[in-house]
């Protein structure tokens, strides 16, 4: 037995419990370069937490398929965790509010293919799930001695079902 | 008048001066999610120096074609800084050892579609130089309160002809 899971566009609004969408709509905060280059400046709430620091990794995911079966989700106690695409395919996106150090219902969100994601401190989300090859991530998260990890597995998984 | 730079495929070993090639060549140092995920853990050596702090911005930049006329290049003193591109579009890297607080000879690479880059703290570098449409990166460096910049502008530009 499973339960549906509809897909959203991410936006910032939609988001906004969750973390940060990291990317170059409206207009950037400086112009550098002569002119060539706008900055949109420190756009991500980073926190790596007491004794940590951040570190710059990079993912290598397996691209799953839609209908995508949602068992799991995970948590970083200890710091925020943002996921840079290092290509243009939209990739998915899920998150829980906290309901008692569990997962409240998921929400699954599709990026436009612009778009990276930074998962604030200790919100629930699924592991990196791309769509399509390159599964290929620059990861900015902490760096320190803790396990910084917390799971939950569902008695029911949830099922995500259609591209918008 | 201006003198005559060639590119060359960057690569960690050609780079070893400047920064880190942030890729994901070779095995990654742990796989994750049930084996579906490689980590390639920690690959920068990130440096935000005295009173600053690690931030993610997004820069628009507009591509350039070549030849390319280097006229100009920085260093940040108080801090190292990453390019991850968010595309799969080779881009150009320019670095230079210094010379008594100047650039020396600039040397001029190309990425292969699959790389950043994290230009370490004072390295001599030009402006960021995509070459094709989208010239979207997340930018991994300081936020903190010191100007961090300083230019240096050569009396004979710098040609950088060909690709490889």
């Amino acid at each position: 037995m499973t339960r549906n899971l509809a897909i959203r566009p991410l936006t910032p609004a939609a988001f906004v419990l969750f973390g940060d969408v990291l990317d170059i709509e409206g207009q950037p905060d400086k112009l550098i370069n002569q002119g060539q280059c706008g900055r949109y400046h420190d756009r991500a709430h980073v926190d790596f937490g007491e004794g940590g620091r951040a570190g710059i990794s990079l993912f290598d995911a397996q691209p799953r398929a839609l209908p995508y079966t949602l068992t799991m989700m995970e948590r970083h106690p200890d710091g925020s965790q943002a996921f840079i695409p290092m290509h243009t395919e939209p990739f998915l996106v899920i998150v829980a509010e906290d309901a008692g150090n569990r997962p409240d219902t998921p929400r699954a969100f599709l990026t436009n293919g612009a778009q990276g994601v930074n998962f604030h401190r200790n919100i629930w989300h699924g592991v990196l799930t791309p769509l399509a090859q390159p599964g290929r991530f620059a990861v900015i998260d902490r760096i320190g001695d803790t396990p910084n990890l917390q799971e939950y597995w569902f008695d029911t998984p949830w099922q995500v079902q259609h591209r918008i």
